[in-house]
């Protein structure tokens, strides 16, 4: 379950067409497909972005804090530290609890269908959803071992395995007491939502692990791309089709939102993955090749060792074997990836989803105008300089 | 969060007056005490509270088994294997779930206020009161590394901790989903008490493991029955809660029903505790002494080391090492709690605690014959050969 949005070196979209000669660490993608009636701005969309995320921000993290005021104090403490709002000793800290993009899709993808008054019904919502967000984080890090989270350590790693899953079990229990509470009447329908893609959620990082247990050769794209759906895409989409919910919108409607929200997510998984090979470590603060030094099978390798190239059988037999730094040289992992067709792959499946999400954006927000804050958050996530 | 009920080789009543005399695996505790207005055969209440649970499996069974078929492929097969419905390899076992007390308290508390009518509409709450019951055993089993529940290895020891978490995750998120998609209306005030009982149940999991961390003389009587309320209690007062809710009765017969459940809850936890000190390796499967052996800090052994006495300090003693079955004879550990009073204290407590459920119970349920049903299994989650 993998946290979405990028700091504020970005400046480009990530989604258009591959530029097929940039080495490790300079590669800068193409422009995003231009929706149709929306001027191509990119710079302004990634300011309309920054703006909603912000204002997102305002509306939920007073519901949120007051949701985390109520939990008993071991969890309250672990989850106030999570979200980066406490030190480890109980201080106050700044605060960096991530972009919080899903809150801002809830109120976004409300706002598109039921104006204000739907946005503002829909905060307890998005504050549920950011819990679930968390929670699952908070699961994930301990099951990866994951020592690092959004440039802290990692909640077990300060107050253990267990106060961490405890903390993880009572978030996910206050995530769905907020819509329990929540007397708007769409509330017990985005409980169903919600708890059916925890489900999902779990399955997606289940699937992450059995797959990166197995040997390369048994690994299939389209099973990676399933998980990569269940695992990024499922809470994105859960998050836009809540918007809907509480917009008063109509079934397939929703199911259209929701569509959204995963193939944005898809789309920014790709980006993701290709930033985990070719990415500069100036901006991603990770080695260059970081996810090939740990044999990860992610959706451009997993594409490339399919392909039935002779790049492929070079690149199976690089990972047959642990990295080691005196053997084998990164560049060159990376370059059969590429040779393979794997980066090409890539960004043109992420191009490709940015335009089903589109399809799918048009089809329940038909009016640009409307739907602008959910283009612009779309671009957001999957907008990040490599 | 401890697994109530017992097998059926029990025929005696525990919370009456101590028998002082007992050595360990001999104890067999007093009568229970007679409510007023009831025939006080344990005999009949047992055979009584035996068909409530057989009736009560039989309604929410199929809830349950369709839940869980709707849980993604390794989440179900990881629940139906900790239900004890399929063996490991995932071919159909005979099934050993559990007593199931939680459905039956909902359903029994369901029927005292409400009849049958009340039962029947009640079904999916008890459905979902047994789904997070189960979520905490397949976390807590982890967080203790416990190997061994029902009789079977646990979850985690078969299909590894992260897929134990998962499922764990994913059927607490089934049991809050169950409620969101109740059409009864007290389903959204049920699936927040229910939230609250789960975050309580996380608090009293980690003061359990964290007093397990302390030195002995750090650790106090009343937070120890704080632990337990939390750790035991609180799901049984949920359950009879929620039977309240489904019957439409008012907050306060709801909030002296929760009472009941949890100071019931508190003697069972009394029992199992004297239990684990005292009981009959014949009837228990443990050695005798077990808890004494790895020095839990049971209540008993709380109450004894807060005594002031002499047999404290040697307890005392005792503890501050670990145990060495060269040094020491755990029947002389155990007669040191017993000099310092444990024994007689967990004793009264547990009768004290069930006279004060009985007077809850009276409160919410005030014709005895309706509130038979949930007296019979009070008694009977109490009632342990020792």
């Amino acid at each position: 379950m993998t946290e979405t949005g990028c700091g504020t070196t970005a400046t480009r979209g990530p989604t258009g067409a591959p530029e097929r000669h940039g080495t490790i660490g300079t590669q800068r993608a193409g422009e995003p497909p231009t929706p149709a009636g929306r001027p191509d701005t990119a710079e302004s969309e990634g300011q309309e972005a920054a703006a909603l995320l912000r204002e997102s921000r305002a509306s939920v993290d007073p519901e949120l804090r007051s949701a985390i005021a109520t939990l008993p104090p071991t969890m309250s403490r672990v989850a106030l530290y999570h979200f980066g709002w406490q030190h480890a000793d109980g201080t106050p800290a700044e605060g960096n609890a991530g972009k919080a993009i899903r809150p801002a899709l809830v109120l976004t993808a409300a706002a598109a269908l039921g104006g204000a008054a739907a946005r503002q019904s829909a905060v307890r919502a998005a504050a549920a959803v950011e819990l679930i967000h968390n929670f699952t984080l908070l699961h994930d890090d301990v099951m990866d071992r994951d020592t690092t989270r959004r440039h802290r350590p990692t909640a077990w790693t300060v107050f253990g395995d267990a106060d961490a899953i405890l903390t993880g079990d009572a978030v996910q229990a206050l995530g769905m007491r907020l819509l329990a509470t929540d007397p708007h009447p769409a509330s017990a329908a985005a409980a169903v939502r919600l708890a059916d893609c925890v489900m999902e959620l779990c399955e997606g990082q289940h699937t992450d692990t059995a797959m990166e247990r197995r040997a390369p050769h048994e690994v299939t794209l389209d099973e990676t791309l399933a998980m990569a759906e269940a695992k990024t895409g499922a809470l994105l989409g859960c998050a836009c089709a809540l918007g809907g919910l509480y917009a008063g919108a109509a079934e397939e409607d929703v199911e259209a939102l929701d569509a959204f929200g995963r193939q944005a997510g898809l789309a920014f998984q790709l980006i993701d993955d290709v930033i985990g090979i070719w990415g500069d470590p100036r901006h991603t603060g990770k080695p260059a090749g970081a996810d090939l030094a740990v044999r990860k099978k992610s959706l451009p390798v997993v594409a490339a060792l399919t392909s039935g190239t002779p790049a492929a059988a070079e690149l199976a037999a690089l990972y047959a074997a642990p990295y080691d730094e005196e053997k084998e040289d990164l560049e060159r992992t990376a370059l059969a990836v590429e040779r393979a067709g794997g980066r090409d792959w890539a960004q043109a499946q992420a191009a490709d989803r940015m335009a089903r999400a589109m399809q799918e954006l048009a089809r329940a927000v038909p009016d640009p105008e409307a739907a602008g804050g959910l283009l612009a958050l779309a671009e957001f996530v999957t907008r990040r300089t490599t």
